[in-house]
């Protein structure tokens, strides 16, 4: 027989409850505290805490259950200015919903998680439980509501494509080699071959999905798989105009946050970021020239990208900058080069806060302009066929852009580390949990 | 210098413009039917098609270009009840935005696409173009759309989790293995262990991604890697409250449909399901007796799942059953049996029209009942102990589901084979394009 179901209120809903009702939560002991005369059980559902007041007689035979365990809690509404939100729960009975939890490998009731990292990524089923740690996860959640909502309006259409790929040949450095059924296939780095084929059928695409990348290196911003926030479209000019779309996305996450994550900003105090109206460009030469770099520089480096936000908080107000014109031999073979001088190219990398966050350009759109830098490189048109046929067969003038999620969220938060925003992070030394 | 960028009209727009305006649209040559006093030119572009007519003398030297090469027109919009839309653009200016196209691998511009499976798929940058095609992936991302929106306002969160994996441990067969630096990993087939720890941190959660099963059978309902629609949710009373979450996102994709994807809707005269108010079930037991099988057989054929198809529609009225109860040795070891009679499981599969197209089912929630279910597999907890945390530290009873997205699409479309309904198909033979 099925157990009857009674109408579940949340902790967040407690304060919209007259005093004096009856009502059931149902979450996680998330603190006990057996005290001479009185108790108190905090629950935590997903909306937030509620306290919970037992007198002595009401505390159950074997005293309170242990931190974690779930309970469903029946009791009275009781107003209690003391109380977290003004309300508490009296008189309740308390029903176990599993078996009594083991004590967790950290104090999750504490209001800061002061652990190492170790600690944090090993027991990450557990960590995350704290209101803190999940709150970074709910800052993500709610900029992917904002950059799908901000697409679909201007006429998007969401795409998922493949992650196994037949061949390496976007970098072909840094990929993950599959066995695939006796032969060889590789994880994909990035949907943007998929992408570009994608706009020559939907126009403007988006994807929001995994990449991966077999990072040698074991920095604070790398990860070997992570969530890509991918857009491409076509009838562009240049890349000025994905700059354009890339700015309203900006400003749709932000949104999203502000709509859907307001508790969670406030945890973090985040400050929103500042997005002027037109993302303020700054050119790869006289960026060199800025941070004071030798002018034959073919990247920045990390401290440069950092000199250079300061210079665009302090002197445009913005907490973005779009640098265009990288050195178009350090860019993939599909950027299309800038018009005037070939020297560079037509695509940037937008710094936010100080760190490269989003990367893009315009791409080549004709086919023989493809066939040309693919030969360029050494490389045989043959071995890109299936590629290429898309630009064959007509193409418009088409950019786009990939947005890191978990570096926008850290950089958010201001988290010194990317693993500390990544659910289950996956680099050089960790595959688990 | 920026080429000036004129306001670009779409082609679905054109009945609202005035008759003698000006406009300029953007789009690839879907036709060209060169005639001895007229010509024409049929633009398509991502709304739809807008027919282009040339005097004579308007025709540019070296005659129009061909199709599928992409270009810019700008002309004056001209009411004529026997163009298509009733309206059509006179003394045009053509300009190309690339080289002229080579000609494509099939006729884009006829009204069905009678080509087979290998052409379609082999060309798929290009067949995806032809707008029945393109429906079908219209129809795709427009049921995403209605799933998360049902999902948020339900208070669910969206996730992404890893599709690298330590182990193999759900199911042990069909993986991908992956190099790993130099260990080695796997490609996940379900968000399923994943899902379940974040419901001990978010209670309410989804995922769209890719899941891959190295499936080595070739068959029309396969693929290599899918894109899976998953569900998970803590404090159910059992699988029937999943079903009734089911139930609500089902009507919210059909919603979803409704909203954004009319005419992909009606190119293919899509009748969309029915779907009652509450989800019909029958035992696996009683569904073994109305096909006519043993009592002892482990599992439903796909003839069985036609036939129960047919029954809850003639029946029900309904295009969608959920068979129940399954036994429990051939459903995973996380399964939460039924509890009167431990040979049943509290799990299920959704037919749509005869077709699996779900599965679910409440999980085991105390961390005793996994332990007792490894080693009843005869394996050992530690290989399990990352998993195994979420349950030590307390969950709720919970369960979930995953729809596969391409199934859905291809019920809906009645596609023969899953491959016409997936943008880049991967299966035994097929890593490309």
């Amino acid at each position: 027989m099925r157990p009857r179901q009674p109408v579940r209120t949340l902790a967040a809903e407690l304060n919209e409850v007259d005093s004096g009702r009856t009502v059931t939560l149902m979450g996680h002991v998330h603190r006990r505290r057996e005290l001479a005369a009185v108790s108190f059980l905090i629950l935590r559902d997903r909306s937030g805490l509620a306290q919970v007041v037992l007198q002595r007689t009401e505390v159950p035979d074997g005293g309170l259950p242990p931190e974690e365990t779930t309970v469903q809690v029946t009791g009275v509404v009781t107003a209690n200015g003391q109380a977290p939100g003004g309300v508490e729960i009296t008189t309740p009975t308390i029903t176990l919903l599993t078996e009594p939890a083991q004590t967790p490998p950290v104090e999750l009731w504490r209001p800061a998680l002061n652990i190492g990292l170790p600690t944090l990524l090993d027991h990450a089923p557990v960590t995350w439980r704290h209101p803190t740690q999940r709150a970074k996860w709910e800052l993500a959640a709610a900029s992917l509501r904002g950059f799908r909502r901000t697409l679909d309006a201007a006429g998007f259409i969401e795409v998922h494509t493949p992650k196994l790929v037949e061949s390496a040949t976007e970098s072909g450095a840094n990929v993950f080699p599959v066995d695939y059924f006796g032969r060889s296939a590789y994880l994909a780095q990035s949907p943007q071959f998929f992408k570009q084929q994608l706009v020559g059928i939907f126009e403007r695409v988006y994807e929001v999905g995994p990449v991966f990348r077999a990072e040698p290196h074991d920095t604070v911003r790398h990860l070997a798989e992570y969530v890509s926030l991918d857009v491409e479209l076509g009838f562009v000019r240049d890349h000025r105009d994905v700059l354009a779309v890339l700015r309203d996305v900006l400003v749709g996450m932000v949104a999203g946050i502000e709509e859907y994550a307001g508790p969670a900003m406030e945890r973090f105090n985040v400050e929103l970021p500042s997005i002027p109206a037109e993302i303020p460009v700054i050119h790869f030469r006289d960026a060199l020239a800025k941070v004071g770099a030798p002018a034959d520089e073919p990247d920045l480096a990390p401290e440069h990208e950092r000199v250079l936000g300061a210079w665009a908080k302090q002197h445009l107000e913005s907490d973005i900058l779009a640098v265009e014109g990288y050195p178009m031999r350090k860019r993939p073979f599909y950027t299309h080069p800038q018009p005037d001088d070939p020297t560079w190219s037509n695509s940037f990398d937008l710094l936010f806060r100080g760190v490269e966050l989003v990367t893009g350009g315009q791409r080549l759109h004709k086919y023989s302009d493809y066939v040309a830098a693919i030969e360029a490189r050494g490389e045989s048109p043959t071995a890109y066929a299936a590629y290429l046929q898309t630009f064959a067969h007509g193409m418009p003038p088409h950019g786009g852009f990939a947005i890191g999620l978990e570096r926008w969220t850290a950089r958010l938060v201001e988290a010194a580390n990317i693993r500390e925003v990544t659910l289950f992070p996956r680099d050089l030394n960790r595959l688990s949990p």
